[in-house]
Formats: structure tokens, sequence, C-alpha cells
């Protein structure tokens, strides 16, 4: 799926011998995606040089594919009037992501040196926060009046033929701009020009309103199958759409967030190329980590005399902390999924709770049993055995609870769930199994101190 | 997102009053994924009852909008009759999933009650795999000739007008059948009726072979934007489609799929209702730790006599095994993620590689730094921090090395290389950094045995 090395190999001979007429060739024959996977992988320089062989209006679309870093270091290296006319060839959404990740002198440049209509639409969508509908949404659609014809539509589609990409649906707005309803192209394909569209359009439409997460976004595009979401403000007057693109972008981008949550690492990092940043971004997760660390150290030195006098009970640190740890990433891992397809609500806390419960007992009865009949096999020691066993147990039942609530009580808290499978949790987590079994072996094996 | 709880209450009542009239009523209003929440979340023989009321035409939208496990539960309380009244209304490529899902004997009744048409649907869909481009592409497409007029194609649309839903590009073959081009409905709604398709079509059609594996169809669709994706067979014949939604529930089954090796449980558990089956699906990998921490027992029982000296040493194993356990996670979360989205190819295993060596080096002299301070100002020991602090080092970049090699390596096996982030590897980790640990402070601190 990414550039061959061999691609790679010839764009850096044609640059190497300075052949720009050769280079912008085979540039011409290359879709977008192609030749941003291209400039991810070559070096910074070259990277610079192939981006401004392109016209500006290649450059958009190539610019919008390119991974966040490397992006962000190609308009380092252009002038504002360079971006401006980059920005003049965007779709309005993705003209606002350019700019609004401009510092803010350079953003204002370029919003001076673009056209009125490209100013008016910047200003319009600059205020939304990124994460939300309005964040993504472009201001190119096509809607007519309720009482047009299907004749005055096609019209209206054919004055936005070249603004309007990918347009699979055109909807139907109220005398005051409010969505009353959506036509599909196939079924204007089909009608006379002289029918009405009110007669023809679907009044059910689903949109999403403009200060909308882009998340509820999302999960209405993949609960009802939409290419497109119109987007309406408050009023229900309808004021962009989501495109399947973006509806895509999102769905990765909030998997990779997730993802970058639990496992203590920063998203689109793939595509950085600088090692001091991408440790400056992990680092925080391993000292949290390694402060944890220090932290059950410090509760196992509280235990010493025990450890002095059954020196057996460090071999099992391993067992009761992996044990936990696993217990505790199955369940958050599956609470944290299923809260992000919508397939676990917040409505169910409990049910899920109680299930994860019964899970977990099954699951720490069986490991139980086995680590008893292990550890009485190899020690001969069946107390101690017992006793391992038992704080296992209740270690598995614990880190299931732990797992399954903590990301619902997170989520109940309007904080992103996925931390809960994150280092902060998983060392807790630690902690916790070290302090139960600890407490118990001393009781049951080492009383009196 | 999800049914609330006032509707459930309504729907229980009702079904408690027996007013089926009223449901059905209820029903009616409601979209398929709706219906089909509201079964999910319904008893399981409300769960069935409610689904008997709907119509063949409707119930088929819900069935497949219902999750795996409840679907297969509704489809065994359902004769093969009404199976093969709702298998008649699906499109092809759903048709062929319920089927394919069934028990051999009940697909056999099934096939024989349909139409021939839907017959001969499933017998060209079933011999596809379903993990690949044949076994999620639908055979309802609209095709013309290369010599047809846009009139022609409008009157193809209209044959298949309540065949083919969400058409939003027609294709354009040779006398072949082979594929040839491309024009979106937009074009085809502009242009006049006598035009030619073929000098409006876009010859530069991205296809995917119909033995493709289902991630590379979408790696393709995620790189070029695109809505539908035209399945060709060897000799480049048009053969089907992979429609939008198709797309998306393939981009989250990956996800599914990838979180599901990582955390150690199955995909698709969360509307799982019963807890042993659960339990069963997650156990394995907790054995599987499990039997990995006594060998970590047994390393640290090999050390006894070290560790009888210094008592000390075992405090250190939770930093030890955490430091190690998060480097790991965070470089193979990436590694397996950039896998996963196409970001890394195997093309540039070494630089990868490399990259997370630069990061684990800068990571795990920090880190080192910070354990060398905090242990040497509380034990006073500086002998001690020194060596638990190059140990540290020393296991970070060791587990940097592991969690990216393995995962790029099991991509070359072909093997899923999310499972490298899961129990198994973490377990071993766990035992790596303790034996390194252990060898290293024994031979410095404990030594001559």
């Amino acid at each position: 799926m990414t550039v061959d090395g061999r691609l790679l190999e010839e764009v850096k001979t044609l640059i190497d011998q300075q052949d720009t007429v050769g280079l912008k060739k085979l540039l011409d024959q290359m879709r977008p995606a192609d030749v941003a996977d291209l400039i991810e992988h070559s070096g910074k320089d070259e990277g610079l040089f192939i981006f401004r062989l392109l016209e500006p209006e290649g450059a958009g679309d190539v610019l919008m594919e390119i991974e966040s870093p490397v992006q962000e270091r190609i308009l380092k290296g252009l002038d504002s009037e360079a971006i401006s006319q980059i920005v003049e060839e965007l779709d309005s959404d993705d003209a606002a992501d350019v700019v609004g990740d401009l510092p803010a002198d350079r953003a204002k440049e370029v919003i001076e040196a673009v056209g009125d209509e490209v100013t008016e639409d910047l200003e319009k969508l600059l205020p939304y926060p990124e994460d939300t509908a309005g964040g993504i949404m472009a201001l190119e659609f096509v809607a007519v009046k309720a009482g047009a014809t299907v004749g005055d539509a096609i019209e209206s589609i054919r004055e936005k033929r070249e603004e309007v990409e990918n347009l699979y649906y055109i909807w139907v707005t109220d005398d005051s701009g409010r969505l009353a309803g959506v036509i599909s192209l196939k079924d204007l394909v089909l009608e006379p020009p002289d029918k009405i569209v009110s007669e023809i359009m679907n009044p059910e439409v689903i949109s999403v309103n403009v200060k909308a997460d882009q998340e509820d976004a999302i999960h209405l595009a993949k609960r009802y199958d939409l290419v497109n979401i119109p987007v309406v403000d408050d009023s229900h007057r309808l004021v962009g759409r989501i495109t399947h693109d973006d509806i895509i972008d999102v769905i990765e981008e909030e998997v990779d967030e997730d993802m970058a949550l639990m496992a203590g690492v920063i998203d689109q990092e793939i595509t950085e190329h600088s090692a001091i940043k991408i440790s400056r971004a992990r680092l925080p997760w391993l000292v949290t980590a390694l402060f944890g660390g220090i932290l059950a150290a410090s509760v196992i030195n509280q235990f010493e005399s025990s450890l002095e006098k059954v020196i057996a009970l460090s071999f099992f640190f391993p067992v009761i902390m992996a044990m936990g740890g696993n217990t505790g990433i199955q369940t958050s891992t599956v609470v944290i999924r299923g809260l992000a397809t919508g397939d676990i609500s917040l409505a169910s806390t409990g049910k899920r709770i109680w299930m994860e419960m019964r899970v977990a007992l099954i699951n720490g009865l069986t490991c139980g049993l086995i680590l008893w009949l292990i550890v009485g096999f190899w020690l001969g020691d069946y107390r101690l055995a017992s006793i391992v066993s038992s704080a296992l147990v209740l270690i598995i039942l614990i880190s299931g609870l732990v797992g399954s609530a903590v990301p619902l009580a997170l989520k109940k808290l309007n904080i992103d769930p996925a931390l809960a499978a994150g280092p902060f949790i998983t060392t807790y987590n630690d902690i916790l199994s070290l302090l139960i079994y600890l407490s118990l072996v001393t009781f049951f094996l080492c009383d009196p101190l």
C-alpha cells in the first residue's frame, strides 16, 4: 500500500540530477495520496522540494493527505503567499484546518491574502472547536427550496459542479433555510425535470447539531450507514455537511486516540521523525509508571520482615502482578471499545459490571486452582499454596471490578475512558495487587510479626 | 446513541399486555438500527418476539444491524422458511453472510427454499472466504458498456432502481466485461442523454481483485477516499462492488480484532450474554500469563541466595517489570497501529527499529537517572542504586527492541502483529526483565555465590 523502494530511488535520482521536468512529469501521473506518501518517505529537504513542484490545485489535495508532523514541516517551509494559493483551492473544511493550525501571525497573513469568499468561509468555520461537527463540516453542499423542481435542483448542481466534489445527496430546505428533506442523486436522475422536489424527498433526514461532538456525528453515520451527514444550527437551519472521507478520518482518529491513551503514547507519532519528540511524549507515562513502581517497592519494604521469614513469598510477585494486570486489561479493553462503538451504554453500567464480576469469578477460581496445584506440588507447602491461590482469586476479582468500573466512571465524568487501560491504572493495579497479596500472606503465614 | 430506558419500558409493557398491534405500530416508526438495538437490549424471548413481528422486508435490514451473538440466537429461533423469506429480501452480500453462518443442513434448506435468482447469487458468493474482497462484495451494481449513452445508463439505473440501493457511481465495461471506467451520478445528471459514456467516464478507476484480502480493499478505500470499490476477477472483469457501509464495518472489525488480540479477549464479546462463553475466551490468555508468572517465579527461585543476602533486591521487581512492560506496550502499539493503517511499511523495518532504539535510549537514561537518585537517597546505597539503574536502562532498551521487532517479524510471517502486544509477549518480557535484573545484581552485588 505504501510507496515502493524503486519509486523512491527514481525520485532521488531525478532530484540529484536536478531533473525538475522529469520529476514533474512523474508527479503528474501520480494520485495525491501517492505523492503524499512519497513526500512522507523522503528526507526533509527532498519532501519540500517535491511539494514546491506541484501546481497549487494539486498541491492542496496532496497536502491534505500528508500526516500532521510532515504537513507542519512543509507549511513551515512555505511563505504565506504560497500557502494562500493552496488554501484558495481547498475545500472549506480543509482550508480551515490548515489555517487553524498555522501560528496566529501567519494565519492572519493568509486570511488577508486569500479572496473574499474564502475569507468568509474561514471566518465561519474557524470558531468551531476541532472536535465538533462544526469543526469537521464543509460549507460545500447543494440545497434547494421545497418548492423547487427536479430541473431546478439539477441547475443548482450544475452551478456548483466544480466547487462541490463527492456529491451523492442534495438537501431540501424550507423558506427559513431549515432542513426539510433529502434526495439521493439516484432518485434525482430518474425523475422528470418538472417534478417538485418535496414530492420525492425523504423527510426523515438525520442531521447533527453543529456544536455536537464529532464522536456523536460519527456514531450517527455508523449507525444509519450515512455517506454524508447534514449539519444544522440550533434553529435546525442547514449550515454544512460532513463528507464520507472525514467520517472515516474521524473513526481512525478516535481509534488512534484510544490506542494512544491505552499504551501511553501520542497519536500520530508514527510519522514523527524526531526521536526527542517521541521520547518527550512517552516519558511522562513511563515516569508515572516508574514512580508507581517505586511506590510498590516501598509497599514491599513494609513487609520486609515477612519476606525475611519466607523468602519464597517474593517468587510470586510476577504471578500476582501479571494476573491482576491481564485481567484488568481484558476487562477495561472490552468496556472501552464497547463505549467507543456505542455497544455499551452508560444506561447498562450495573449489568456490565455484574457480568464482569461473574467472568472474573470463573477465571479467578480456575487460575487459583491451577496455581494451588503447581505451588503445592513444587514447594510441597499446601498452606502457602492455599494462601497464595486465595490471594490470586481475590486479586482477579478486584481487577475485574476496577477494569470495568473505572472506564465507566471516567465516561460518566466526561473523561476519555481509554485512560483506564493506560499506565496509570495498570500501575495502580500492580500496587493494589501486591498490597492484597502481602497483607494476606503476612496475616496467615508470618503472624505474629 | 443507544436505546433509552423509557422505550425499553414501553416495549416491555406492550409485550406484557400482549398488545401486538401497538408494538407493531411502534416498531414501524423506528429505523432498522434502532429496532436492532432494542432487540439486543431485550431479553432472549422478548427479542425473538419483537423480531417475529417484523415484515420480511424490514426484518432483513434489522437482522443485519444486530450484533453477531444475538443474531445467531435469533436465527436459531426461526424456521428455515422464515429465514428464506428474509434472505430473499437481503442484498446479496448480506444474504451470503446469513446463509454462510447457518449450520450446513439449515443452509441447504434455505438455499433450496429461496428463488432461483437468489440461489444463483448465493452460489456465486458463498465460495469466497469471509475476509476477502469477494467475501464482502455485493452483486448489486450498475454497469454499462463503453458505447452506451448517458440515456442508456439512466435506463439501466431505472431497471435496477429497487434492487440497487446507495448508488453513487456506475461503472463502464468493455465488450468482454472488463472494467474500463467510472462515472459519478453527479456527472451523469449534468450530461445530455445522447452523450457517449466513454467520453465522460474516468478511465483511471481503482479496483480490487476478488481474492484480495479485505484489509487490502479497505486500505485502498481509505487511501483514495472511495465510497464504493469495484471488485474484479483475474481477467479484470467486473464482478461486484464493496459498499461504504461494509468499508466502515471492516475498518471497525479490524480494529476490534487488533484490540482483542492486544488485550487477550475475543472480539464481539461485548454483546455476548453468557459469562461462561466470555470466560472461556479469556482463560487461555490468563492461563498463559499464569504459567509465564510461574516460570518467572522459578527464575527468581534460582536467585534465592542473592535474595537472602540482600532482601531489598525484591523491592525492585515491580519497577523492573512495569518499566519493561510499559516500554514494550508503547513501542509495539505504535508499530501495530502503524502497520494496520499502512503508515509503517515492511520496507522501512530497519528505520523503524533504529528510531525505537534511540527513543528507548533517551527514555532509559532519563528513567535510570531518576531511579538512581531515588534509590540512592532512600536506601543510602549508591552501589545498589547504580546497579539497579543500569539494569533498568538495559531492560528498557531490550523491551524497545522486542516491542518493535516482534510485530514487524510477525507481519513478515503473515501473522497478525497485534499478537505482539498481547499477554504472550508481555509475559515473556516480564521473565526476560527479571532475568536481566537478577543476573546483573547477583554478578555485581552478591558475587561470589
